[in-house]
């Protein structure tokens, strides 16, 4: 039985910051959800947008886009936002960086749509996946991807990676997320809070980990015994 | 410099006849050609269309392609028809095919495109691949299709094949070719009338070549020696 239609969006940047970055590059792939058989691909779009700046070499090298491909390129935005309008949900691998982009595109923000993140909502960890790079998560699944960080290739390899997990991914969307940053804990600890899933937030200067509302009451006893000795200093905050 | 813009197109069709099959999946990959650097993907689009008939058992297990997700599904026709619109050449594998089905357009119709087939103008065997499928080529190229038979992932794939053999492409889709057809060659000389580059074409029960004009009196001299023995029966036909 079909159930929905879903999307998975990648965009390719001028550089990290949404407030003076811009997209180069947009990857659009909807697939099907069924309730009884493998998602399925519906429909594809990618384009190239001319930003009207200039690019850096560290971009031309990793995207292999250059100057002169994108001269007199544009999106269509419209359409755009018509694969957003008809979609259930909207997956990106890194969500937050994908939608703080996209978020100031008036076409895309009047949808509403409901996001899901491809790193945070299937807990890798749980099937024995390493990385949750997202080529590396397709060459522990056997394949490769020929041209990462072309938009639309980054949308079928996510695709392709999260296809048997799709139902665990809209489910854990729907649940809340909260972040610990571990604040203030003592430097000789930080293996501790590594193997206890804690990332290295650089710009914070902290370690943080991001949970499901059931599993905060562990997480406290954990870092009262084993990080804190007592006295609780971590910090939780409700994400998006 | 950038040369021109190219267009890989594919369909998927309920069956092989273009008078009475439909499309059910396009794909279009639009790519830049330059003269000092390799060929770049600029845009894609793909999309599914309800044929309003029952899909064959054979369809679906080839392209996976099932009536379910078919439903309320429609190609944006005057979108497809734009990107025919400023592409310099479309291209196909096996062309005959795909501009039999996509001539029927009054949208692609109309915009008079010229067309290259990644089959036969560029010389597979030259380059020693023994095989001109879609997907031995890329297998004997060290990658893998992976979704043969979905109308975009075919683009790709065959974008990733010609990319290197694309001014060839280009420059023999220009050139007159001629099919000759082996009318009445003795059976015991099949194998070398294959080994000489004929194909049997089942629908005619004869044997066949696909050559340019400056090759055909050198084809004239093979047939007249070594298949017909001084009485020349072939037959010779201008292909488009």
């Amino acid at each position: 039985m079909l159930l929905d239609y879903g999307l998975i969006v990648d965009v390719e940047t001028t550089g990290l910051d949404p407030e003076k970055d811009k997209i180069i590059e947009i990857g659009l792939l909807e697939f099907a959800v069924y309730s009884d058989e493998e998602a399925k691909i519906t429909s594809m779009y990618s384009q190239l947008e001319d930003p009207g700046t200039s690019l850096s070499p560290e971009i031309i090298k990793i995207t292999g886009i250059t100057e002169t491909l994108l001269q007199g390129k544009t999106i269509d935005w419209s359409l755009v936002g018509s694969y957003f309008s008809q979609a259930s949900i909207v997956i990106a691998h890194n969500m937050e960086f994908d939608r703080a982009f996209l978020m100031k595109k008036d076409e895309i923000k009047k949808t509403q749509c409901h996001w899901a993140c491809s790193i945070r909502h299937i807990d890798w960890k749980k099937y024995g996946f390493k990385s949750q790079s997202l080529n590396y998560l397709a060459c522990d699944q056997g394949f490769v991807n020929p041209f990462p960080h072309r938009a639309l290739f980054d949308c079928a390899t996510t695709f392709q990676v999260i296809k048997k997990y799709i139902h665990e991914l809209v489910h854990n969307s729907y649940q809340k997320q909260y972040e610990i940053q571990a604040v203030g804990a003592p430097f000789e600890l930080k293996e501790k809070l590594k193997q206890n899933g804690y990332f290295w937030n650089p710009r914070k200067r902290l370690w943080c980990k991001i949970l499901f509302a059931d599993q905060l009451q562990g997480e406290r006893d954990f870092l009262k015994e084993e990080i804190y000795r007592g006295n609780l200093r971590h910090e939780e905050s409700l994400i998006d």
